[in-house]
């Protein structure tokens, strides 16, 4: 038998695989060495079977996560529409739905697809633990004390160095900790903007965005977000005059999943630069990537200090760590100084647990699982939706993160669909949710950050048909 | 010889050691039972002895804690000047003065006055270490999760059940956790406020206030508070039409030490209550009475719900835990509100901890000892100031807390004695930094937290050569 063939022969079978769903979408295949030793070939051939494959779009390959079951290619459902731009008019806030929805949170019955974290099975909390302990056996005064208002100089520093994908831009003295990445973006807001000033988010939103900018008294643009590439440039340049800040998520914003591309990201901070506008930039999904590298930040590009970069490991560690920052550009000693009056510091012993656990590789090690856990979920999530859901369901392609966006029938008002799914002991995000406006109302937010089983399978298969029945 | 001269013979051997400073100011007695033993008596002929020593001021009794050497009727110093009542003119902030004083707070060396927190050698690490390891062993899921937005059950049951000194008005869901008490004034400010408003604060006041008062554009008007009994209502009353809001600390204010007689708490609430004027209590140092009982807050006779009560354990346990709290009252769901867009929850491991601490007694027997050594330093810095200041200076009688003010000879600036005593090592609070006036310029405040020993008390020696001179 000849090489060539030994190589086809063993993409066929694996193909063959695929085709009987043995191995489904989203599956991690072997490891190359597995193939090697399994059958017996050198490990170029092994290489030249997976690389058959991909060329097939049939799997994927995630640097240092292995190949993975992809059919992204033959894609059934098409993507979402793009929302509209929409200026504060007519605006209702969706309050007493977000607070529905947040009643059902504690509820441990029910399928929280409506979460804004990964599930906590995802997080690696026995490790914390021990990182908790050794903090408390290491530090001076185990935390009892006041730390310096900027935050934990270790913290910082880590956060620095780890920061490469800025190209080393960072020093520990650029960056401000904060309780997470709310509070994050609230003292940005503070600092950069009063009462009654104009700013720019993305549609659909996060609506803890939308509920800050109120609380404030500003007023607020959506400007439409491609669910591919994000931020629309062109709708935002229209409006430019009138903003006095943005607030976007360039990497994998929430609910979308879309990703801004470089080119984009490098136009949108010469634009703002150009006209004196801060850049609020939520990246608090970043490390979470589907494709082969880290996104690169607005804040890399730029010069002239008016982009505030906040992150945080709520979405990758521990959510009720409170742990976040915010790299001010020129409004540091604007934001220190509001930190000093809200709250004087932050907890030290969360923020050491936080810095060890990034400084000794456990961080890197950890993001390296999850991603491959949440892009397999990922595909699941995206092949039970096309079995289960109507033929007409249009869905997000997320380049990150752990959510899901799809729009359904037009018919079809999700949060009357939610008090139907509640009462099955399901619960998800109404698209209305996601907007000041009367829109988005056909729209549903699924989290995928969840532990994959059978189980999971039937729920989405109920909500499938709960989808259904409302048509 | 008879009973009646045997209590007086042990009575006078105590006031010999007083009067040849064997035993000296502040020092703690030995036990009933000790004296009981040591002069082979009864316990009731002891407990005559201490009665003769108490009926001539040499000594106290403070429940709990046993009787401490006192003088208080011999006070050689008078009190400091009461304040003037201030409005919203003229105003300057002392912002770079409160600069250079927190610059300073991280130099080891510098003995530190000015700090406003008790020595971590007063607070009991090695316990709360413990609670935290074991916190972290039987939470679910060791605090990686969000917690509730109102905050820890747990914390809020015990702050409920511990706060008898309401008579048990409240209820676990009448509070609200913060992180630390000036989180708690910030949340309440900001929910019974606007831009513009004007506040009512005592003065001198604790900078934090007049800080956060004036990020949030609000009018401060500031009401004279006596040494001994707190804030002028009298002052107060001519004002009420033109304020929105209270801020009174009314339990051992930040400086003063002062006390609000109960009467006057009464008085207060319901004035405030005829005019619907909401009442920010912060009640911070309450645990730390130097009486016989924990005085009530004014939260006790409010029964319209306009008094925020706020407290936390920054004084009392871990300052850098940043656990603290508020009752809120009517305004419990803008606080809560307000709590979720600003940082969504407050961490739980830290709140955990505090509440195991309070449940079991053991904040109690912590509190006992920390009011003993407190009181007794307090007494102690009295009589090292009397014998090493000059002798126009005047001096607060602190009710509880760990704060003195001093009141220097008219010539002096405290803020360029300030440059000096820094040189030299020391640190102290300028009395400028009290007040958005230009008063108090002859002030400072001495934090008598401290562990007692040798060393300190020639650092108040040393501070004293630097006021001498400065004259």
């Amino acid at each position: 038998m000849r090489k060539e063939a030994l190589y086809l022969k063993i993409a066929k079978v694996i193909e063959g695989q695929i085709d009987s769903e043995t191995l489904r979408l989203g599956d991690k295949l072997p490891s190359i060495r597995t193939i090697q030793h399994t059958y017996d070939v050198s490990i170029n051939t092994a290489k030249q079977a997976f690389l058959e494959l991909e060329s097939k779009s049939l799997i994927e390959s995630r640097p240092k996560s292995g190949y993975f079951v992809s059919k992204t290619s033959r894609r059934k459902f098409s993507l979402p529409t793009v929302g509209k731009l929409k200026s504060s008019q007519d605006e209702k806030h969706p309050e007493d739905l977000i607070g529905r929805i947040f009643d059902t949170l504690k509820d441990k019955e029910v399928r929280q697809f409506s979460l804004g974290v990964p599930d906590k099975s995802l997080l690696p909390i026995a490790k914390l633990n021990k990182g908790m302990i050794a903090a408390i056996r290491n530090l001076n005064d185990s935390g009892t004390s006041y730390e310096p208002v900027q935050g934990s100089i270790n913290l910082r520093r880590t956060i620095a160095k780890w920061s490469l994908v800025l190209d080393g831009k960072l020093t520990e003295d650029d960056i401000v900790t904060t309780s997470g990445t709310m509070n994050a973006i609230y003292n940005c807001l503070l600092a950069v903007t009063q009462r009654g000033d104009t700013i720019a988010v993305e549609t659909p939103v996060y609506f803890g965005i939308l509920h800050v900018a109120r609380s404030m008294g500003l007023n607020v643009i959506e400007i439409p977000n491609h669910p591919i590439t994000g931020v629309d440039l062109d709708a935002l340049k229209k409006v430019l005059p009138q903003i006095k800040a943005c607030c976007f998520v360039t990497n994998f914003s929430n609910p979308l999943g879309c990703l801004m591309p470089e080119a984009h990201k490098k136009e949108l901070v010469n634009m703002l630069t150009e006209h004196n506008i801060p850049l609020i930039e939520d990246d608090l999904y970043g490390n979470l990537f589907f494709g082969t590298a880290r996104p690169k930040p607005c804040k890399a590009f730029d010069e002239a200090g008016i982009v505030l970069w906040c992150g945080s490991v709520s979405k990758t560690l521990a959510p009720g760590y409170r742990v976040g920052w915010v790299a001010p550009g020129k409004f540091k000693d604007k934001i220190i100084r509001q930190k000093l009056l809200q709250t004087i510091s932050t907890p030290s012993l969360y923020q050491e647990v936080v810095a060890d656990f990034m400084e000794h590789g456990r961080f890197d090690h950890h993001l390296r699982t999850l991603r491959g856990k949440l892009y397999g979920n990922c595909l699941k999530f995206q092949r039970a939706i096309e079995d289960y859901f109507p033929h007409n369901t249009k869905i997000s392609q997320p380049q990150g993160g752990f959510m899901l966006w799809l729009e359904l029938d037009k018919k079809i008002d999700a949060a009357k669909l939610y008090d139907i799914a509640i009462n099955q002991k399901i619960s998800f995000a109404p698209g209305r949710m996601f907007s000041l406006h009367n829109q988005y109302n056909n729209c549903m937010r699924l989290n995928f950050g969840l532990e994959w089983n059978e189980k999971l399978d039937f729920d989405l298969k109920r909500l499938g048909n709960i989808v259904k029945s409302a048509i």
